[in-house]
């Protein structure tokens, strides 16, 4: 749920005349996104997306993610374009929060994606990849390896309240990750969270991704597999290799993975599976019992986690090698 | 916040498929509306809400809801009008819930409204009392005195952790409401909650009324009393003359009140504030401690409550009688 921050009609409006989208015709709240405050916007200029950036994103971040997105539309992928304001600034203030006017995108998530939705998901993140090359502002993700042991830190103590076995299973993961975290492979800017509901359908076609603000510079394979594991698992937590399948394959026809990354990637996403538990194991001990919002599970990520301490390589997510390379 | 039910896009898409609304382009959940879980849909034919109706809302009443709108957006109140689906139905079911999709109305609420604002509430409610007069369904208005003392038996022993002494004082105050609750005032279709976030302006200009779901039958001077309470008072609780002055006059402009109305103003203030401590108490008392969603004070209506208790005619509300009858 994401309005964190209500806004009044006599401030946006003179926010808006700021930029040259016409006179506000409306302005909702809307529940989507996490981290901020969202607005579905309506002008004389046609439906924008308003974003207040709350503290969980940091300001110095900001000119990052949106000058990524700029830089990854006028390169053909579609996502959220900044609007510009008069001053040709694309960043605003607001109720005392930063503040951006984003376009905004047709289509609709997919609460339940099948083969040729994963197919979608691979195509466009390779896509992103190659986009992205030539952005030249750098940002580091918080959230790899060095960032894991921080964030278990702070709620080991209570994890085995959450599922039994639980401390003891990330510990090892933990010291095995940090051990043998590979490096070297090919990097660049990853989405870093391209989950269901930042993904958007027209009729079964993709026609955008949203929310950037993970997106960072890391290897391009660790986000395949955070896919992977966004996409590519039933309810039930089974893995279904018809969708790693269809996805990895969609994948390295646009950008080949290398030998390398092949060879790392049960690592990475034993690594990747480790990230969403261990923030979603904080952000569950973080809510107050009795609360209206209901966190993600951790456990679901457990799951995923242990599947991958069992593959031994590319096939054992449905796949071989060979089809994936140059 | 207000969605309480997630619905999925192909379940959707079947849904609009039942009407001539064209494709399904988006659709977002909107944080506003308490009750219910509200879906800013996009459509070939441009903008429309969905609402799931939740449990709150009993499904029997839900024809007058509806009912009442159309008739109303009939006879020149901008409001939402449901959307007949292919079958002329306004009614229909999605994610197992009752479900209608409306027209969208363009305008924002004020989060401060100033003089002319009240005014042009005091407007519109007086056209839409008239407008309702001739709308054949019926609905008891379950939150008028007969309504109120079971409320307050399922949170008395509470209401002192509120606030030291309101138990008292809503006890003697149901007591006295109890015994000389006018009787045989002009009566008709209310909207009963005509609060800042139902009314949109554009420009100052009222756009529209929206949110008929605690509408029914009652006396017109009630529902001018509950405006008066959710229109005219500071921040600090403090009543506005100005305001109240502004809002009863432009409601008699339209539709004058009778002697009687008048004499019973005072009383009917008391009650509707009351009615709103009571529903407001339930809802504090109900929220488990650290939930993330803040209920609305209770203590207002309270302090609103007192100031009519001191009044003792509508002078007292900064109006003349003779100002605001025919």
């Amino acid at each position: 749920m994401a309005v964190y921050t209500d806004v009044g009609a006599d401030e946006l409006d003179t926010f808006i005349d700021g930029y040259d989208i016409g006179e506000m015709l409306s302005y909702k709240g809307i529940a989507e996104g996490v981290e901020n405050s969202n607005f579905l916007l309506h002008t004389e200029a046609g439906n924008f997306i308003l974003t207040l950036y709350e503290k969980r994103v940091a300001t110095r971040d900001l000119p990052f993610f949106l000058g990524l997105m700029q830089h990854l539309a006028a390169r053909g992928i579609n996502c959220p374009q900044p609007v510009q304001n008069k001053k040709g600034e694309v960043l605003g203030k607001l109720a005392g929060r930063p503040a951006a006017i984003v376009t905004f995108l047709e289509g609709v998530w997919l609460r339940r994606a099948d083969v040729k939705h994963c197919a979608a998901v691979g195509d466009a993140l390779a896509k992103l990849h190659l986009a992205g090359a030539d952005f030249a502002k750098k940002r580091v993700n918080a959230l790899s390896v060095e960032g894991w042991r921080p964030l278990f830190e702070g709620c080991c103590e209570r994890a085995d309240n959450v599922q039994h076995g639980m401390k003891a299973t990330i510990e090892k993961e933990l010291d095995a990750l940090e051990k043998s975290w590979p490096r070297g492979l090919p990097q660049g800017v990853i989405h870093a969270d391209l989950f269901p509901d930042n993904v958007f359908f027209l009729a079964d076609k993709l026609s955008g991704l949203i929310d950037f603000y993970f997106a960072c510079n890391d290897m391009f394979a660790y986000d395949a597999v955070i896919c992977l594991n966004a996409w590519c698992f039933e309810s039930d937590f089974s893995y279904n290799v018809t969708k790693g399948r269809a996805l990895l394959q969609a994948y390295a026809k646009v950008r080949p993975f290398t030998d390398a990354e092949l060879e790392a990637m049960p690592l990475l996403a034993r690594g990747a599976a480790l990230r969403f538990l261990l923030t979603r194991l904080v952000d569950w001990l973080d809510v107050p019992p009795g609360a209206l919002v209901k966190p993600k599970s951790p456990q679901e990520y457990l799951r995923k986690l242990r599947f991958h301490q069992k593959a031994k390589s590319v096939q054992d997510y449905g796949v071989e090698a060979k089809e994936l390379v140059a």
